[in-house]
């Protein structure tokens, strides 16, 4: 660990205590939406699509309903018809209407006694579709003979505006200065296109939910998600409910990364519980979370770079497609903010398409849309420097920006650390050893924007003087020990006197999704408000037991202090023992649209082997440095720098979705989707760089996702430098590597 | 109804909508503490005492260990010795120690697969007693040979100290004037003895819980309690653990009436599931809760009260002892405080004992130790009046106190409202209607101080508009519904746009126990805080938006207006759909230390008739005039009047302990114990009295207690006009009348 800066004497803050949710999640006690049971509750499951694009032309389900054991069948006519409302399109996802848009779609559900018999029930619908021609790529899909997904969808963002419906949802341009000016004052130009495949999240839960409707017309909902306040709204949008008659009960999550921010079981749930009078659970297989759930978007760019003989970029042209999925999203433009920000330049010309195509709906994925863009621009300017005779890092440290540059999405940068980014890399005991004999080494850099949004907590005082602090952020990396931590160190209170709470959708205000890196850093800006609160109300008790006025007392490592020197110091145990006499229980309670997120970026260095008799690509050692602004639990920050890197390193090597030709997915397990295993990677280094967030009150920036943005081109650098050669599609997999060596050869 | 003052036009407050609820306790969806199964689930079984009075030589637990099933097996060996700090007696009520203290004495514990199991083994556990001497009455523990149940008890409150242990707890005083000028200046005195036994609250749920504690040494507790914040803290004590270790989730509560406000079964859940490495629920019978779960305290009073011929009373003199069951209480000082309030006199002189004997340990029963000083005191002034011949309601008014008068317990008697309830009976159409043939009538008044204590709130506004008001009041009488008429009331918002919240003790503040009629009152009042902190942020929002001062901003009926006129009204929903841009979202907590609790007064009347063949009295109309301040929600006061005087009908001619020789209960069930059922009474007539509390924002004054006050009076005064009897001996069973009306014969 490199704490860049001198940084204020913390007592908790920086600390590795053992997180409060740890042992029982060791030991197997820790309670997800699979584990609950509720007397008389149904068993659910979903019937699928078995076609990538068709027309349902009826569905009867007579024969289901008269099962054993059936209480309740839905279809999509059982469901509000949204239109063009916020979540219409969610809603025909969770649920498909006139048609169905990829393998997998859900087109029925069943809840019955058991999962076998609402199985079978299931198999006992009969769906009469027509069969659609459908599209799988971004070329097949962009073609003017594809078949429409949506009729009416007309692409935005371009003028005049398309008169015919296609499969481009909109165009994105970002611009600055004249590219064709950058490219006739550059020294060397490099030119590829790449591609990327759909890549899931991989989290070891599937989805699961519990829902149990009662006569009133409300409904609780049990559910691991990201965000239980947006799966309380999205729920109530496709219900076509009022958001209060659903309350969210968050269960434990099994791992997320963006892939749990949306919906697909609960509103099926909550109407086959009300139809029903039980309560209805329904648990994903692993084959329905490959086959229904969002992977992060496949892609093909095109980029140009110039640059000058001292390594300045001169400019950047992008023409960058991404999948959405079967239905409309935003991908394009994340990769239009990203693709170029680690850099300074004075022209580009960033295009972005979004398209949708017959597969399944995109949902979010650590950095979204970012590491594609990464992996071309890295690769790219690794090229450049190659071409100019300089070192990886030494070009990134020329181009890079600072605060006050002008940031590629409009803002300027603030505070950042990139800088510093690449000097702890370049002075990393890793970076200055040799490269293995036989091996390769990369460099890339990465770079997300983080976001802020609202946030609400409730800081309790118990009258032993410890501390209950309730958010509306579930914690998926860490965020109980790190709320803890903020709260131990403003209230002065031992870390495991504060019990970090996850509440549920009514006992806590208002909190937006966990995603964007913002749970530490706005959910944890609300938990230091409310401390502040606490602390004006312990130094008010002080100064009423003290006759005096509060100015004259602070608050000091958990107490009150006399500042004049007149009376002993109060703990803050003593306060609360007291409080129910001295005016009541103390309690705060703040919430925030918070302002400021810091940017983050990230530096990586690898070395890799390749075995050219079987293209087997094996990395040997894995380096990576991360502006965390400040780490309020390095650990944590660790762990997510090392998980972005391994999630990137599958993403480069091995995984991909696998289709026949009637877009039905092969390779819907681990077996055959093969994410990285422990025994597949060396140690992945961490060097946490920490130029604090000067809009936090402890520095933090967040630090989920940047880390997975630069090991692509990490990885393809390092490759081309072991092997020679140049990779531009993912996954670099062994016969991906054998057939580049093939073709070199000849 | 009877508004006895014209009060502000509220919208909602004053409203009876159908309690939020209402229909998931009617369909019985509502799920209290026996309803919860958890995986692995063990069931726990108590091994309790057959000896009312015994020293524990041995216990033996091996074969039960050795028993199909068992998981674990604890005795109070297992339990830390408390001493003398507090909880210390309850922790020996929870377990025994070294002796039992009445039959029903928890000695051991077992949990196991089943109940069944857990059960067998419970009777396999080997204990060997050494009987001792045992007292049942307040005669044989007072008597000088009595068996000591606790070594070094040294009466407290008599000068100079006693030296020798006894079974008297404590000796309270009230003392005002001289009371023997007062009856030497009177021209009537009348003076009786009288008799109660203990009764038990009835509630229909058994005591339930299921406890589930980790290996990191933190438990979760589910039970239906008054108040789970003191469950926690209680069931940490009897542990030796840190309160923060205990996390208690309130169930449903199937009634308490006081008698839920202690804990039985809560630590050897806990202690069992910590031995087990399993969740424990363990669920009484209905003859454990009769045998070892609290009732009201036993009494014998003697009071001799002096009256002028114009009805005024000189003076009282009181001797009053009560049963404190197995382990010291106060109850004595509640009957000082209580006996003589409804009525203003120069001299008074209220002695009160408290003592232990071999019973359960009594707990608190709606007004505790009220009714029975009530039923001596009123049946005396009824006496009073008929010697001078006077009407029962004029005496009582000629001699009622009033706002400044002094109370009997020290303060001045703020705002009451007692001259306005007995002014409502007289004015009432029962009063004025004819006494039935052959019936007999009887009036009767109560008091109760009410309290005020620690509570929380925290209103979180949603994003449609709506709004979750979360409490730390487990709602035991309508309790959700009055919060959220409250709420309703300040934001302006209808009263089913209110999810009413109770929360567990991680996410709400401490609030204290359900109990003194507090919690409409002191819970409200931190419910209106927190809406008028609300109201002030959504003033602001609305100002930022205008660009105005805050101060030219009303609230006013759910919107924001603008008071110079200057811009549209913005709805509450407005302004909650835009606050994640304009601030982050709204919530607001408060928390306080209610003071100002406005006294409750009552008076009942009514008509019975006696069989004298079989000695049965029949009610044959029963009218109470209530003093609730204000009525939040009318239905609920009217419930909490007439469940009042139905529990205080069951007290006066019913509900009775029968004991063997041996101290054994012989009627622990609803069939042996007769409370009232339906079929034995007419409707309560109600006429609630509104006399608001100044103290509170709303006027309320809390009406949960008082109302058992006087049944016991006003029907021992109707029992003598309709038959001459004085009775002063409870139950005024058929057995007793019968021997009374043979004795009144003879």
């Amino acid at each position: 660990m490199t704490a860049t800066e001198e940084r204020p004497d913390y007592k908790y803050v920086g600390t590795r205590p053992i997180r409060h949710d740890g042992l029982d999640k060791v030991i197997g006690k820790a309670r997800y939406a699979a584990d609950l049971v509720l007397p008389g509750m149904l068993h659910g499951h979903i019937l699928r699509s078995p076609h990538a694009h068709a027309k349902i032309v009826s569905i009867d389900t007579s024969a289901a309903e008269a099962m054993p054991g059936v209480k309740s069948v839905v279809t999509g006519a059982d469901f509000p018809d949204l239109g063009a409302a916020p979540n219409g399109d969610l809603a025909k996802n969770v649920i498909a209407r006139d048609k169905v848009l990829y393998e997998g779609h859900a087109v029925a559900a069943v809840a019955a006694g058991t999962r076998r018999e609402a199985m079978d029930a299931a198999n006992a619908i009969v769906v009469n579709y027509e069969v659609l021609g459908h599209s799988l790529t971004i070329d097949q899909t962009m073609s003017p003979d594809a078949e429409i997904l949506h009729d009416g969808l007309i692409t935005r963002g371009i003028e005049p505006a398309p008169t015919e419906a296609s499969n481009i949802v909109a165009r994105t341009c970002f611009e600055r200065g004249d590219i064709d000016q950058a490219f006739a004052e550059s020294d060397v130009i490099v030119e590829r296109e790449f591609s990327t495949t759909p890549i899931h999240q991989g989290y070891i839960e599937p989805h699961a939910c519990v829902a149990d409707t009662g006569q009133d017309g409300k409904t609780v909902v049990w559910c691991s998600s990201q965000g239980h306040f947006r799966v309380r709204s999205a729920t109530a949008d496709v219900l076509g409910w009022d958001t209060s008659r659903v309350k969210v009960i968050p269960a434990e999550i099994g791992g997320g990364f963006g892939g749990k921010t949306t919906i697909y079981l609960e509103p099926l749930a909550v109407e086959m519980s009300a139809r029903s009078g039980r309560p209805v659970k329904i648990v994903m297989t692993r084959d329905e979370v490959f086959r229904a759930t969002g992977p992060t978007p496949g892609s093909k760019l095109k980029l140009k770079v110039g640059a000058k003989n001292d390594g300045t970029i001169t400019g950047v042209k992008a023409w960058m497609a991404y999948e959405n999925g079967a239905f409309p999203g935003n991908a394009a433009m994340l990769g239009c903010m990203t693709v170029v920000s680690p850099y300074t330049m004075e022209h580009m010309y960033l295009e972005g398409f979004d398209v949708v195509l017959n597969k399944p709906v995109n949902a979010a994925y650590r950095a979204p849309s970012a590491p594609m863009a990464a992996f071309a621009m890295d690769t790219l300017l690794d090229e450049v420097a190659e071409n100019i005779g300089m070192d990886p890092i030494e070009i990134r440290l020329h181009n890079c920006p600072s605060e006050g540059d002008p940031a590629p999405y409009g803002p300027k940068w603030p505070t950042i650390g990139l800088k510093e980014c690449l000097e702890a890399i370049r002075d990393s005991d890793h970076y200055k050893s040799p490269v293995p004999e036989n091996a390769g080494r990369g460099i890339a850099s990465g770079f997300w924007f983080n976001i802020g949004e609202a946030s609400s907590a409730t800081v309790n005082l118990n009258e032993n003087g410890t501390a209950t602090v309730v958010t509306g952020s579930p914690d998926i990396g860490g965020s109980r020990a790190s709320m803890a931590l903020m709260a131990a160190e403003e209230l002065g209170l031992d870390v495991y006197s504060i019990t970090p709470v996850v509440g549920d959708t009514e006992v806590v205000g208002f909190t937006d999704v966990t995603e964007g890196s913002r749970a530490t850093f706005a959910t944890g800006m609300a938990v230091v408000e409310a401390c502040r609160d606490l602390k004006m109300q312990l130094r008010q008790r002080a100064s009423t037991a003290w006759d005096c006025d509060v100015e004259e007392v602070e608050w000091v490592d958990g107490h009150a202090v006399h500042s004049p020197g007149d009376h002993e110091a109060l703990s803050l145990a003593a306060i609360t023992a007291a409080a129910k006499r001295t005016g009541g229980p103390l309690g705060a309670t703040a919430s925030l649209n918070a302002r400021g997120a810091g940017p983050a970026f990230s530096t990586h260095v690898v070395d890799i082997a390749v075995d050219k008799e079987t293209g087997q690509t094996q990395v040997l050692r894995y380096t990576t440095a991360q502006d965390a602004g400040t780490a309020i639990h390095p650990s944590y920050v660790e762990g997510q720098m090392q998980g972005g890197v391994v999630q990137g390193i599958g993403w480069a090597l091995n995984e991909e979705y696998i289709h026949d030709a009637d877009g039905r997915m092969e390779n819907s397990s681990f077996l055959d989707y093969r994410i990285p295993v422990a025994s597949d990677l060396p140690m992945i280094e961490t060097i946490i760089v920490e130029v604090p967030n000067p809009s936090h009150p402890y520095g933090v920036r967040g630090v989920g996702e940047v880390g997975i943005v630069p090991p692509l081109a990490a990885i393809a650098n390092a490759v081309h430098d072991a092997t020679g050669l140049r990779m531009s599609d993912l996954p670099m997999s062994p016969p991906r590597i054998l057939a580049a060596l093939g073709e070199a050869v000849e």
